[in-house]
């Protein structure tokens, strides 16, 4: 071992010792004939002393930033302490110095504030990874990787490895193909998941199986998603949602427990997709906060649940409005005396190509008892005196209003009520609020193809109740016109989403085990007995011979490492990402290969 | 949750208790109007009793083998106890039977002694992996992995995850490739392993790194091989070869006394590459027997350190001995009242075209003192007589000689040790002999190019005590017929490999961490500078920034399961293996791909 000890350890209990120590030089700092030297590890900083009158031979002058050095020495205190840091008593009094390896200039400074920009930092990712933040957050995902696997071994799973050279069955995003060299003209495919694997596993008898696992999607890569990314998956057999619910809440409060400390004692609230889309405009709400949306209107095919909800606004009259689809809103306390300027400013923020409203409306009660609405010349007082009572609204309150068509309308609120939120300070990213949206529907409509695309995957079970209107009737849309009156429209999957801060961390669902079920499931996606023989033969085959009830999970490790981490970009929690093209700045990749690997494969490049 | 209790948890203590259970149905077996079942689930086997009378409308002519099914009922103490399983004591009085999947008849048997073929096996793995000795070798993978993390958690070991879309660099194995959609004509390559990401994260300051990681390599396969193997891959920052040894020799001790529940006090033995070759014939010795190789004759050109061996035989006298390059023996105790028959046998299978010897000699050593050499008509009864001397041979031993050219001669005498020890029983599979090899020739000649490959990998360095034979000599073999001559012939890697009863299970290095070193490595391996540059510039750049002396070593999960599981499959310890072909059988897979997939990806297939 070059070291005794790292530059993280030593404090006044080792006050006389000669110590040996390695690591990179964080800076240099000369007065008169005293020389200080930081030198920097994994796990920590130490204060070098130099008296250079004393060792003259030193290489002194060749030294700089980021050379790694040897250096033996005596422990003694400081007088000049620093608190902050484990090692700011002591500082070593250096009788030799070896120079292990030389630096050059690095492109940018090696500090938290760096210098570098992202690209520069992709490139040289080596130097990135040596900066304190980027160091603390690799440590934490290890440490989240490590709570997972100590509470699922607990809970008797057992990591299992799936294969990476799989069959390609493209049914969502696209997958990655390899192509092989000993089966001419044929490929295999990375996994998107190890879905249909862990479901084998079950029908193997392994109840609890999980794995920590990379996975590939093909897609059109936008900014934060990975080409591979890493899931944490889990599936068990022999139970219901509600085992799963719970199995796997515990799990997250365990992980944020062990690397936060902070313990999560009451339930996860549970709501329903139709809930979180009512109140919140989306299926992963941010509930760090409360703003709920007021709906002053129900669109027509949608929230079957809320018919009589109190917020709808009985008489309008005001022509946009009334025509519009949707109308939702907001109220935000403490906003109410919001001037011209911040209104405008808002409502140039919901005209943005990426919201892509074409107005906002509100209505102000400003502290001062008045009520100002950007519409009222357009409608009755007590249509005005309605929406402020839908929306409980108090005295300083802001009431933003959006109208249009149901989809875009209701995205844009949601993204307002989080631009609302963060004007306000409300997302605070040491609050960390989870909860469960279960009841999806099972089905999307795809209205090209005028075929069913599973929300989920095709693996994922309908509702108990909904078993039989699924076997018993035909998917096949007669009339594209009228999908919404389909049997399959109504739907709802025996699935479940987990979010945390307003982001899905994990989803998963009860699986279909019956294989007339399943097979009925490849119909509704469009696949004819042959196609899904091909692609999923096996499954099916497996569902022949004693399958137990099962379902499962799976957690994007990347994001939850980002949001625990306190950040917005996955890309920092892990080591050698790719670029927002897919590819790593550092190698070079993807890159040109030989004529002779093509030829060895059978394939030939084409424009 | 469908069960209170697994089939393996139920004891006396649970007498009288009500308990709901699930899982497939092992046997039935009808006395009467009783029926007994026996439950099976990954935890055990519980005995369950029907008296068919009490519950006339149970669907019991329906059940079948391997059905799954959920029941309740009452434990109660068995007459006829079976002492053999935990739960052999009870059994329990069914009340309520439920079928929740039925089964076709299984194509082969789900027991232990199956009657299912290898490929049937193979096409319906995920029954296979029901049967208790798969599951016992899954779960004992699971065990491995877990004494690993913990051993390697408890020394700072961090686990980072590398790339799996990286850059090909095909040096040694044939890269997988994965053709980009993002970047036309342009080419991911899966990892061969995660070298050249370990030794980055060492630059960037990780000073101790591990990962249990999937890693692929294009090969033709040969039996026993996987195109993707799993790695247990580390690497130490500030550290010699002796430290790595150290804490590598403490891992695997630790894995095998967790999963064994064997101690290993002693250090493990380590014999250089040349000793293992001179005393053993190959470089990962099965050291659970003794019968070294007692070589007569030394080689010209290897085995540096044994000129003055004490082996040799002075004069030989017998053309054929005096004109082979090598001759080996091996002296075997209790075999020398081996028959004519016995003789005849064992000349025949070194004749064996996987052997390739044209013949075997020998001396028989018999009980009744007799002597009697298949050449002693050809020598003087001295040269016998010094034979038996330096193979230190007594009453009753087999001395068998093999002669013919160093590289050939020496693996058939590496074989036939084996299989002598094989006839005598001396490969208990229960028994563990660990190793190290060290002091491994840094290169080989590549006859067919005139230039050097490395033995290991390119990272690897020399000796310290070579490196300035390295720096100073150029790599060019001008004359290839004295390439024995060249100066590189003789340098040392700082290398080892760890050997378990006779296989390869890790492997590593000390790394070069000098960028003028590695340059050197690279042209000697017949490396243009622009080549080297285009394939490994993202590694020479990072050694230009400071690096710490480095090192690391990798081991083959799938291999240490098997031996640590008894068997020679490493098949049987992976999930979802391929076969000898790379291909999946369950999968069928590769397979072909859509045309517009390979549109996308912009390749065609070629002839």
């Amino acid at each position: 071992m070059y070291r005794t000890h790292t530059c993280g350890e030593l404090s006044l209990k080792n006050i006389g010792e000669t110590v040996t120590m390695c690591g990179w030089i964080q800076t240099i700092r000369k007065f008169g004939a005293i020389v200080f030297i930081d030198l920097r590890d994994r796990y920590g900083i130490t204060q070098l002393l130099i008296q250079e009158e004393k060792l003259p031979d030193l290489p002194l002058s060749n030294l700089g930033r980021e050379f790694v050095i040897q250096i033996s020495g005596q422990v003694a205190e400081r007088s000049n302490k620093n608190l902050k840091i484990p090692t700011g008593e002591i500082e070593v009094i250096i009788s030799e110095l070896k120079i292990m390896s030389p630096s050059a200039i690095p492109p940018f400074t090696i500090q938290d504030d760096t210098d570098g920009g992202e690209d520069i930092r992709m490139k040289f990712r080596y130097l990135d990874l040596r900066r304190a933040t980027m160091q603390k957050n690799v440590l934490l995902r290890y440490k989240i990787n490590k709570a997972v696997r100590a509470y699922l071994d607990q809970h008797h799973f057992l990591d299992i490895e799936t294969p990476f050279l799989i069959k390609s069955t493209p049914e969502g995003a696209r997958d990655f193909v390899v192509p092989s060299r000993l089966n001419q003209h044929q490929f295999y495919a990375l996994p998107q998941s190890p879905q249909t694997f862990k479901q084998l596993l079950m029908v193997s008898g392994f109840d609890r199986y999980f794995q920590i696992v990379k996975c590939f999607r093909d897609e059109d890569l936008r900014a934060d998603r990975q080409p591979e990314f890493t899931q944490i998956d889990c599936e068990m057999s022999f139970v219901k949602q509600e085992d799963i619910l719970n199995m796997f809440e515990n799990l997250i409060k365990a992980v944020i427990k062990s690397v936060k400390n902070i313990e999560i004692l009451d339930p996860l609230p549970r709501l329903s997709w139709e809930e979180a889309m009512w109140f919140y405009g989306n299926d992963k709400p941010d509930l760090r906060f409360d703003l709920k949306i007021i709906n002053f209107k129900k669109p027509n095919h949608i929230f079957l649940n809320y018919s009589a909800a109190s917020s709808i606004v009985k008489k309008i009259g005001f022509k946009v409005f009334e025509d519009a689809e949707t109308i939702v809103a907001i109220a935000i306390p403490g906003a109410g005396d919001y001037s011209r300027k911040q209104m405008d400013e808002l409502t140039e923020w919901v005209k943005r190509p990426q919201i892509g409203m074409q107005g906002m409306a509100y209505i102000k009660l400003q502290t001062d008892g008045q009520i100002k609405s950007s519409f009222e010349k357009f409608c009755t007082p007590d249509t005005l005196k309605d929406m402020i009572d839908r929306c409980k609204a108090t005295p300083g309150s802001l009431i933003l209003i959006l109208a249009g068509k149901e989809e875009k309308t209701r995205k844009a609120m949601s993204e307002l009520r989080l631009e609302m939120a963060s004007k306000l300070g409300l997302r605070n990213p040491n609050t960390f609020k989870l909860a469960w949206i279960l009841d999806f529907p099972l089905f999307e409509y795809d209205a090209e193809e005028n075929r069913w695309v599973a929300r989920h995957h095709p693996f994922t079970s309908p509702k108990p109740e909904d078993i039989s209107t699924m076997l018993h009737n035909e998917p096949q849309i007669a009339n594209p016109d009228a999908y919404l009156e389909h049997p399959y429209y109504n739907i709802k999957a025996n699935a479940y989403d987990m979010v945390l801060n307003g982001n899905e961390i994990g989803g998963g669902s009860i699986r279909i085990f019956q294989k007339e079920l399943q097979e009925k499931m490849f119909a509704a996606l469009g696949m004819q007995p042959e196609e899904y023989q091909h692609k999923f033969g096996f499954l099916l085959n497996a569902f022949e011979y004693g399958v137990p009830p099962h379902g499962g999970i799976a957690f994007g490790l990347d994001r939850i490492c980002s949001i625990l981490g306190g950040s917005d970009t996955i890309r920092d929690f892990i080591a050698f990402p790719k670029n927002n093209s897919g590819r790593d700045m550092m190698l070079d990749s993807p890159s040109t290969i030989d004529s002779k690997q093509l030829t060895e494969l059978f394939i030939q490049l084409k424009s």
